[in-house]
């Protein structure tokens, strides 16, 4: 039975893209095994295929299935971290149970699936959905972490009180989050923001709450090192939340998103600027508003997003001591 | 100003397609003049941009949106009712308000929308938006003509009790509007059911509320004069309200639908059961589950969107004695 | 773990999709538990992810991948034949080992992937790949249940001797099964022939080997309970293969396939031919050919295959005696 | 040099696809040799790549090459009327010289282009373009053959008077037609209109000006051999041109066209509808509004209209007494 | 009536998205209101729904409707210029009177169309339509403002002689209007220029006429204030036209236009130079030359042309003294 | 007749798209003349067709097709390098002789259609398939140069050993070339190369056969200067090979490819990299793995391709001696 190996027999890691092409077999992010977590888990790798909470384009509930479908790509080893994702006990737990059309009780169900995966000290990967599922994995990881730092690549703060009388939407997570007391925003920071505005006070909503902010402007002038510092400086040793919304990047790297903005960066400086994470605390992550029925046939937002997850599941190597060539050499 | 006839210019009927090209202009359903509804119309068309409430596919929000667009392909006379649509009071008074993420406060704001609408003695047709949203149209329409009947066509009968425990869902509006008693389901009919079931009693959800159900292969086996005879025998002089799931049609016809169903009849069989309805007492009537980013650029779903609710218009104008050709010769 | 029950649990038949939404979760066939085969299965999905064998377009190694996908839209009872395919004991077993470019080594290893599958006694059902991977069936087939009939759903009757010199292409599969003695074209039938040929003889190219021909223009002429009879008549008590090309169909409801021909049958009408299969001593079937580069967005040409593989695993459990309704009624 | 036989050499006929793959080489009509027509030619394989004259979407001046790339799908020999076009002397002598924006210019152009090609007795076929491009054609052959009678495929008429003030555009053509005494409208006939209305008078446009109409709804209820017999007494022994507009079947057929309307023939009633047309006297014909862009990734539209031009090669055959095995069988 | 504001009511500005979402609605730019002027405005939006004098790809006659389509996604206050475009008195007056295929009446027409909207002392803002329509914008100003200056953002000069004999087209526009006097090319300036050319001698053909070039390889090597400082020395004091061709961008951000040339700015560049432009003269300015059937799922082109538009709008605020923040800080 | 020139009538370089409108006529490559080369032609322009090789996406057999297709974009006159490619002998020669499913045979039938055009002194300039097809041409060319300097633009080494047991595959083509000794590694460089690997060691697996490696990282960081000097170092005097994999620019500039990795270069510096090459001693090139099935509408891939492939042909003309106007000026 070759592509889904269950994880009872020892199996760790993806299946071999040099035996097995890759496009074969049922898809599960980067061919991990899929089902129950290892017991000595790193990473565990769900989707949340949710997009009630989207104000615009909606079809997010797709995302993790793209996400998973074009993961297949990615081979384990990565080169500039020097580390073997082969090596990193894992799996693909598949989808966090969701209710379409309730927010609130979505949250809820999604809170309770994490909970007993964070309690295994696995680092949770999630793939979105719109933004309004990181509110549950940032309340299941306060359980576990206290308070938590955020580092956000947005072109949005998502930090506005409410949407038509709604108050859980995807405009409006960190809000929450911050009334909520799940992270700490005077040691998080938001990266990317952009683009129009409804009114003038928006430009100080984050900020107002403690946020750091750093405008997609501000970002390309830049360099990459300093970035790191800036990151490093705000975050410090407290437990990490990297929350990638897929709009972050110029709508020429990523088409497939539902409120997307003009004048992003492109997919190779984002690569960078989670490559410059390496060290922090990584706690949890996620990657979201990939909608995949805005993707042209090369699927190029699925793509990004499947190698953003990837960049996420180095950085929890990293962090859980995963020995790397970089540590030898 | 050429697009936008104001209805207080006296302006009646849609923009003549022989002096301004069709593709000119800001897009209303047919190149109706936009804006109030004229004291004496006839018709009032309206978009209910709405999704939140579907089990499958999302993205019937902009369903409106593309309706309108291709509706400019559509002239006024209709060559076999033989009635000039220009000459009907009508306007596309735009979309209904409404509340993404939240079924049920949408219904109530929709049903506000409608409530001045109907009491005009408009005949309202709803461009969705999915299924969920008739159960506003059925509610404001109930309190003005009594209980209705129902000619739906669809795939599916839409009378579960419940989705994911949620009671208001596109997949449950017609067992709450039994349950309302907005729809007499003696005099109401399901046209078009097919495809695979939850379970066995899933056949029976319609038939034991009292519906007459039509399944697709049946209805593909009957020719056009007894289906009329059959619905005329059921509704009788009822006020009607029709309600057409564009997934009531083959996918080759529609693919841009939420949960498409194989096995459907063509689109030229749909237009002639619409036609067969002619003389009924519409009421109100919706063309619902339309998803355009799941059509392909030649947009035929939504063409055939726009030209269900140019059939729709005329049975409302034969309905409201707008004077056609056929009586006159 | 909502998704991925596996088969050790006891768990029986696929998620239920009015608790959890059909969207969610890693994509298997009908959203079937995936892996190892139950003792007492009766039907095996499996992916046969290959196109090195096709002569004009290619991508039908992503076939499998996008049946799965649209699948989850399927429901187990089958309201025709009044069987519930939740209660037939099945797994989608992943896809078969190919080895991309080399059509003589992947049909050795596919039959030996399948050999284990058929010997416990369950009816594979395969999901192309291109029309060269029947092939790998039939043997697999052959030595457990002997010489085959074939009823055979195509465009193309895939019996030239070779192209461009190669003798295992997708157009040379059924004289290789001849020749291979692997089926009993006397006791066979292709259906929905159609289309321009190379050159006159062509014509004769299956009626020579002995296999019955009923082209797509008689076919559109002939009622169902003819072609019932007539297939009926050929095939008799022989076990039986179904391969089902789903260039069988018009283009305007399989878009998305390798050699597509004009003037082919409806979605609708297949799926009547299929449903009068029942009864059949079915011992394997395949649905091949789908291309899903090419479908639009709507996936109309998936959907279809993976309703076909529905019917299909419905002929599967009426022949092995899965209690139906009618039976009882 | 494999793909592109000059007529030099003495090929006659396509390449072969057995053995070089039909998806190879530059893309002429059906793999025929480019260039200088053949002495003895039969047939000229022409495009006019043009849509200035398009009143809605634009775009059909890439329909020639469309029809070119997917017509190496099709094969020399016609299995119904039983001749084999590789027998054929024929070639695809390019487009004719376009002016684009200019339509009047145009015409002439493409007329001096198509008279030395009909000079030598070739028939024409025409891939298009707009509609409006038949005027050239009609001119071109009226020379040569006198008065012609017209079989117009088509769900318009297109004989408005003028658009937008302009006379020559694609919906006033066979009005222009009839006026410069080209095409005799009392031998000709009109098939498949239907749709929306501008106004009451538009249904008599054609037969005002002496066209016989047979309307989609009349025809669809009409069988093929009673519609040979309806045209055969229109048409009897004058010199034929065939246009087929695309838009003549349904969108789910030809979703890319310029002017679709909902509720036309299949793709297969439109094929046998060609064939029926076996033994009138073809001058010339053309197939039209085919605008690519409109197409989805299965190119179901250019297919179609390769199978038409097929179709109509296949009766030029016919007509021009290429032996056919009917004739000898 | 939710979406469309009469302009008599005294509304101002774009409907509020935090109330409505943004998808609602009838699509008119960017949510403002639609039809007559408001006397005061300082803005005007007008589509200009025209593509006959394109030379490769058309369907820019859908331009001015994708963009507003997409542009219900901009929010109204600009957070670099600091200036709220919701206190702007504007509306979008629809479109255009055009002659699809008369490149000559369509400018009279569209001329005749702005003169009283330019009268009123707005400034036009025109979405295109192909490059030719430029040409009535600048007839239509010149009579108010007198010579322009003209910044053209483009990959091609526009200012060939004349096309296959015709001198309207849109790649004439600019050595037109130097012909007719209607700019200085002494004080203008094209940027981006690249690409391959006809011959050696169409590099000078802009210089020739006077105008500045600074060709894309330069551009791309210039930092913004060196830009800035490039152009304002090149214009100052003069009445201004902008000019935005949206195949000035690399293809990969704006793939949908008529002549894509490789090798051009990313959008974040495009939308900094127009920033730039902050404190010129600005009379009118044009977006041109998006193609939507060329666009993706994810709609970018449209989506940076409706960016570019309300960047424009925001040029034109400020220099109609509308009160900025940043004034106040 | 307008599009085909043949090359007798002394006819040389493309048609002139201002007589006649570039998207017309039968489509080679830059509406080159098609068929046999001239006797004195510097360049050969073929198309290999095949995709067997290819490991994860297919469908780059349609890569020539798609790039001539856009190729009629492109303008004879490079205005950077100053030369006028009007004024190179060269045809397009057609594709070349390739078998679907077999590696083996079809680079032995590409291979001994390459040796009579090498034997002119052409320079073969090859438009892919998959990066298989390379070998062909390596082994053609060695037979007169020698052995030669490879300069590879790729985000992958194509180094591998075998791929699921086979050796001949896209991802082995160098491995191969080292061991036939086509290439000579200590003169050659890859540059470009990224992404996810399966195993550490596949990091040396090109500097371990002798290969210099600029991965794209380091490229990202470096001027185009010293990338010259870097490259023209390394090659010398030797007789070149430029292969350039579309893969090589990130995919939202090349989506349309068979193994796409996020975080290449744009285009536009691309571009400005082949022009580096300028003066070094160009044999042969090709731009390979196009698959245009998974391009969007825009076409962005095959027009970067067709743009690749002038920017060779302008390499190959300098090299060639072609008189350009920099010399002179």
């Amino acid at each position: 039975m070759v592509p889904m190996q269950s994880t009872e027999n020892g199996f760790r890691g993806p299946v071999d893209g040099q035996q097995t092409p890759r496009f074969a077999g049922i898809k599960t992010f980067m061919r991990l095994p899929a089902g129950e977590l290892p017991a000595d888990a790193r990473v565990a790798i769900l989707g949340v295929p949710f997009d009630t909470a989207s104000s615009y384009r909606t079809g997010s509930r797709f995302g993790p299935e793209a996400v998973r479908s074009i993961s297949s790509l990615l081979r384990p080893f990565h080169p500039v971290h020097r580390v073997d994702l082969a090596a990193v006990p894992a799996a693909d737990v598949g989808d966090a149970p969701v209710v379409p059309g309730n927010v609130v009780e979505t949250a809820r169900r999604v809170q309770a699936f994490l909970e007993p995966l964070v309690a295994t000290g696995a680092v949770p990967l999630v793939i979105g959905g719109d933004h309004s599922i990181t509110l549950a994995s940032l309340r299941a990881l306060r359980a576990r972490h206290g308070r938590l730092s955020l580092v956000q690549f947005d072109s949005h703060g998502d930090t506005w009180d409410e949407y038509f009388g709604e108050r859980y939407t995807h405009g409006t997570t960190f809000r929450r989050a911050v009334e909520e007391d799940l992270i700490d925003p005077r040691a998080s920071i938001q990266v990317g923001l952009r683009g129009s505005l409804y009114q003038e006070r928006d430009a100080a909503l984050s900020t107002d709450l403690g946020f750091e902010v750093l405008p997609a402007r501000e970002l390309l002038a830049l360099d990459v090192e300093a970035f790191r510092a800036r990151v490093a400086a705000r975050v410090g040793e407290n437990p990490l939340f990297v929350s990638f919304d897929i709009d972050f990047v110029d709508p020429s790297c990523a088409p497939a998103t539902g409120t997307p903005e003009v004048g992003g960066p492109t997919s190779a400086h984002a690569l960078e600027l989670l490559r410059a994470l390496a060290g922090l605390r990584l706690a949890g992550a996620d990657c979201v508003e990939i909608s995949p029925a805005y993707d042209g046939p090369g699927q190029i937002t699925a793509l990004l997003g499947a190698t953003v997850v990837w960049e996420l599941m180095a950085l929890a190597a990293l962090r859980a001591g995963v020995p790397t060539t970089a540590d030898v050499s």
